[in-house]
Formats: structure tokens, C-alpha cells, sequence
């Protein structure tokens, strides 16, 4: 496999609301600095694959709405690689668009297909992987996902159940096959996944070679494979948005983990070992970032805080003045137009206010 | 006493920290609308004294910050009226420099000297009270102080403690001699003082006729008396702010209280029923405030509040969506530069922040 014949599939079209007040819908996640590196997520990404892959091979799916966005915070990808999506529908239709529009200019490419709003740490490692990887897929009839090993029963997460009886070894990496795919257990249950020492965190990161992917989505997701197929001759034309609106129209959302990776026999599951986080939610933030001597996380600045402990203070205004007393295990975020006080442990806004109420909050979603 | 010869002055040069982060330096409590009315505390304050008071008999005496504020807030006062004192020197100097002035132009006059930021309810009570003290202290040698019956051992009032033995009836109104000025006891002393029965709250509101408190000004603070007179060549030119700006340079800071009234044997107070608070705290706001059946005072609408109770949820900002979860006896104060989150107890924002960082605070006073 030569350079030319790598690519990447950032699929970059999620809403985020997880992250709610901070991400909306206008500004999900992937486009926020939340970790305040001084770059978004996305761009975190992309300047990842970059040391792998050439630019001009990475491609990013997002939605119709967040093209400008897009165009602003990664310049350097060429806009025929940045493909909109009409309507949301899942992994599975993004993979494929994107899978079938490449596979038009390049039928050799081997491809690694990566969310955009995930933390990596110890990225040699996570480099390394990816490209051990795609070294084997390019030449092997297979589907990897990377696993992560899990360090504690998030419930936030899907699970791979892996086959220890299936297994290879890939240049010191090993590489399982896949029994099943569990989204977002209960805590009981990804307690029984975490100590039965067989389950991986699903890191939504996949590789594959072009070939082999097309024949799998034509073979258990025929519909919406057909659909993408049959645009060849309008994708790189005027006619392909216009083509895809349609599709989109009509198909139905599916996550490629369901609608593939879970029927197919040719899945197999990486044991990774780079830092991952997909920090979908204020506990995972808490988690990954610095906390002072009474363990709060303090993204505020300046910030008085006194008799406080656990809680996460964060305000996107950096001249305001945050003075915090006497909260335990709190958040306070504090955007332009909303202000959150609530639990750290709420797993979303969505419990922080009233089912009633949830309709008002429409304008600031 | 004929309409022309009443006189109001207003004293509206305080910096109300104790409503911080809502009141700053630049915008003191008395201009601000706090309780959502539609009208500042000053605003208030001028528009009930003009229903009893000819407009052109209402003097303001501010800081000269503040002058822009006075002209966009009450521009029916006269320009003359608006006296700007170059420094803060508590209230003796404040009513001597208005007094000396006044007295240049009217020498007959009789004067209600008022806080600008106090909160009055049953408004006819209140005039009817005034306009019988200015009848009585037009003809008579006597110094009346608006006493408030207590409700609460509040410790952050000034209290005046009555000689029942020496006791006059106005017209219905009851006025009694003082032997005490008491600032803001303790708490173990406001309720000795409470259920004495011979303790009223001290309204900073006074009311006499010109010659008698010159006369008082000039027996127990000749030095400040003596000054401001012997301005009276400097008054309504342009001299006057050049010779005031000496006066207060060299004075000391001493409060009428203190200074005159608790040392004169002409001090008479006089009982008042009308509602009166000087919503110096958070506490006092939140105990005239509306609350909802949670006991919340919610000043912000949007608002989704749950599981929330007693709690001042406030925000300056007309479009923030405020959602609160979980919060019991908390003020959130939101600013467009200061948050404030503490428990609604806190006296005054000095508690709320630790002694070594309130330096930091200074460009957020």
C-alpha cells in the first residue's frame, strides 16, 4: 500500500448534546476547544491523521448546517472532501456516502473512519496503532474496530464482547473476534462486562479496505448500500448534492456497529492502548481534566472559590468573574445565553430540568 | 408654611456594596431597578416626594461619578440641585453642604432629607407622614427622625431608642425624645432592643426646618457647619466646585446621626407605620420579594428551576435561560461580568470570597 492509497472517513456531523449548555446545536462538541487546548476537537483530530495520511486523502462527513464551520476550522481539507449531509442517519449512510464516493476516484484505498470529538492521549501510540492497522486491512478481508480496555463500568460507552478463542496477532498488537456489540449498559451490567475481563470499549474507530466494506454493506445493508452505489456518476458533479438529498430522504438511520460490524464474520475487534476518552459527557470532562487541591475542575478565570469541592466551574466568558461558595459535586456552567447549576452527576440537561419545561428550551438547543 | 418653602434633599451618593455583583461601584444600588419595578430606587424616590414636593425644591447630592446617571435618570431636576460632593464624608457634610446652599436661596425653608435607596411601601401613609412632620417642624425647634416599629431583630439597621416619658402627639402621629443611636447590633442585642418595645429602626429619613438644623450643625460640628457657610458667596457659581472640593479634601467623614442628632437635646422621633426596608442585603430583598411555591425569589425569565428552594435565582441578562437543579438556601447572582453562587445567608460578598484573594476583586467593584 502506498501513501496515496491511505485515507481517512471523519465523520463530524453529531449534535452533541451531551455537552449542552456549552455545545449546541449550531456549535456541537467537535468544534469546541472544551479542554481548552486552544484547538476543537476536529481539529485535534485532523491534525492527528495528518501525520499518517496525506491531507488531501482525509475526508469529512458533517451536516449541510456546520459546512462553514468546517471550511474555517480546517482549511486545509479540500472542500470536494467535505461531504454534507442532508438529514441525520446515523454511521451507516455516512460511511457509505463517503465509501462510494472515494471508491469512484480510489478503488485501492484502505480507509480508517474515526469520530471527531474524541480524546486521544499518548497519540504515537495511538499513530502506531492505526497504522499497524491499515497495513493488514490493506491486504486482508477484514473489518477492524479499535477496543479500548476498559477501566471502569461507564455506562455512557458501547461495549465489544470479544472472542479470546478467535485470535490473531498483528505486529504485536492483538486482534479479536467480535461476539457481540452493547450499547450504553445499565450499571449492573457493565459492571458483569468490565470484571468478566472479555469486553472493550467501543471507540467508534474502524479500518478497512474499500473493497471489503462495500461488499459487506452490500450484503446486510443492501438498500442503503445500492443508494450510494448508484450515485457513481454524480458524485464530483454539480448533480451530487441533489442525488444525495434524495437518498437521504428516503433511507432510514442505522449505526454501521448494528447494521455491519455485529453481522458480519469478518469483524475483528484491536486491543488499543493510547489514552481514549469520548468525553460525551460533564463526568468524563471532570475526569480527564486537572483538578486543584480540593478536586474541582475550574475553567474560569479569573475564579474566587471557597469551601467548594468536586465541582466543575466553567464560564466561555473570559473576563467574568466567578465567585463560588459552599457547593459540593456541583457544575456551574455559564455560557452567553444559558447558566447551568445542577449535579455533577446528572448524565445530561435533560435530567436537570423538568419534562415539562423541556419544550421552552428549544431556542437554546 | 407655603408649598415653595418645602425642600427635599436627597442623599444619593452611597456605593452599596453590599448588593454585589448586582450594585458596583459605577452603579450603586440607588440606580438600579433591583426589585423589577421599571423605575431605579432613585427614580422611586423622586417621583414620591414630587406628588408632595414642587420639583424645583428637590435637591440631589451625589458623587460627581454619578452626575451623568442623576441627569439620564431624573432629568426634571434642576441642574442647580444636583450637588457633587468630590469625596465620600458620610452624611453630616452631605446635609450641611445641601443645607448652607439652600439656605443662600431660602431661608424660610423647611426640609425632608431622604435616602435614595430605600425601599417604601403603603405610599400614603408615608406622605401623610411626611407632610405632618414638615408642618410641625416648619414652626417648630426640633430635629425629627422617621422611626420604623421594629418586625425583626435585624442586625443590619441603625436603631434609636425612645423616651417614652417625653412624648408629643402630630396630628395622630406619635413622636417621642431619644436617648440612644444604636448602628447595627449584634444579634443577641437587636433582640434585647426588639423586645424592649422602646427601640424603632433608624430610616435615615429627617425632617426640619433650616434654621434649626443650621443652629444644631453649628453647636456640635461647628468645624464642617462653619465651612460649608462660610461658602455661602461661592453657591450657584462657578466657584463652587473649586471651593467645595477644599471643603471636603480637609473634613472628616461623620454621619448626621452621630454628629448632631444623638448629641442635640432637640432629637424627637417620630413613629412611622408606613413599610419600609433599606434592602441592604440579599436577605432583605429576598424577604420582600415574590416567591413561588418553592419559597424561590426567581428573577430571570427565562427559567427552568427544579428541586430548587429558597433560593434567589437573579440574572441581569433579559435572554438567559437560567436551569437550576438541586440548589436549597442559594443566591445566583449572574452578572455580565461577576457569578456569584453562595448560600443566600451570606451577609454581604465579603464573606463569600476568601480574605487573601479580594484584591483580585478590585476591577469588579
Amino acid at each position: 500500500m502506498t501513501d496515496s492509497d491511505k485515507y481517512c472517513i471523519i465523520m463530524a456531523g453529531g449534535i452533541g448534546s451531551r455537552f449542552w449548555p456549552l455545545s449546541r446545536n449550531a456549535t456541537p462538541k467537535q468544534f469546541l476547544d472544551i479542554l481548552g487546548t486552544g484547538r476543537s476537537f476536529l481539529q485535534e483530530t485532523c491534525s492527528r491523521f495528518e501525520q499518517i495520511i496525506p491531507v488531501e486523502n482525509i475526508i469529512i462527513v458533517t451536516a449541510e448546517r456546520y459546512k462553514d464551520l468546517v471550511k474555517s476550522q480546517v482549511p486545509q481539507i479540500m472542500e470536494e472532501n467535505i461531504l454534507l449531509e442532508p438529514h441525520r442517519r446515523n454511521t451507516a449512510p455516512c460511511i457509505a456516502y463517503a465509501t462510494y464516493k472515494l471508491f469512484k476516484k480510489n478503488p485501492n484505498a484502505t480507509i480508517v473512519v474515526s469520530p471527531s470529538d474524541h480524546l486521544i492521549t499518548n497519540e504515537n501510540i495511538f499513530l502506531e496503532t492505526i497504522v499497524r492497522a491499515m497495513n493488514y486491512a490493506a491486504n486482508h478481508d477484514v473489518l477492524f474496530t479499535l477496543g479500548i480496555k476498559p477501566t471502569r463500568p461507564e455506562t455512557a460507552y458501547g461495549y465489544i464482547q470479544t472472542n479470546k478463542a478467535e485470535k490473531i496477532n498483528i505486529e504485536g498488537y492483538e486482534a479479536f473476534g467480535v461476539k457481540t456489540f452493547t450499547e450504553k449498559p445499565d450499571a449492573d451490567l457493565a459492571k458483569v462486562f468490565v470484571d468478566s475481563g472479555e469486553f472493550l470499549w467501543n471507540s467508534g474507530i474502524f479500518i478497512w479496505n474499500i473493497r471489503t466494506i462495500m461488499n459487506e454493506l452490500e450484503s446486510y445493508l443492501p438498500e442503503i448500500a445500492n443508494s450510494f452505489k448508484d450515485g457513481t456518476d454524480f458524485y464530483y458533479t454539480d448533480e451530487e448534492a441533489r442525488y444525495i438529498k434524495g437518498i437521504y430522504e428516503a433511507c432510514n438511520g442505522i449505526s454501521i456497529d448494528y447494521g455491519v460490524m455485529e453481522r458480519t464474520g469478518k469483524s475483528l475487534v484491536m486491543e488499543a492502548t493510547f489514552g481514549w476518552s469520548d468525553l460525551g459527557t460533564w463526568h468524563s470532562l471532570y475526569v480527564q481534566s486537572h483538578k486543584d487541591e480540593k478536586d474541582n475542575v475550574i475553567m474560569a478565570e479569573p475564579a474566587l472559590i471557597d469551601e467548594t469541592e468536586s465541582s466543575i466551574i466553567l464560564t466561555t466568558n473570559k473576563e467574568k468573574l466567578m465567585v463560588v461558595k459552599e457547593l459540593d459535586g456541583y457544575m456551574v456552567i455559564d455560557t452567553p445565553d444559558v447558566l447551568l447549576i445542577c449535579r455533577r452527576n446528572e448524565t445530561s440537561f435533560k435530567d436537570a430540568v423538568t419534562d415539562l419545561a423541556v419544550h421552552e428550551l428549544n431556542k437554546y438547543q
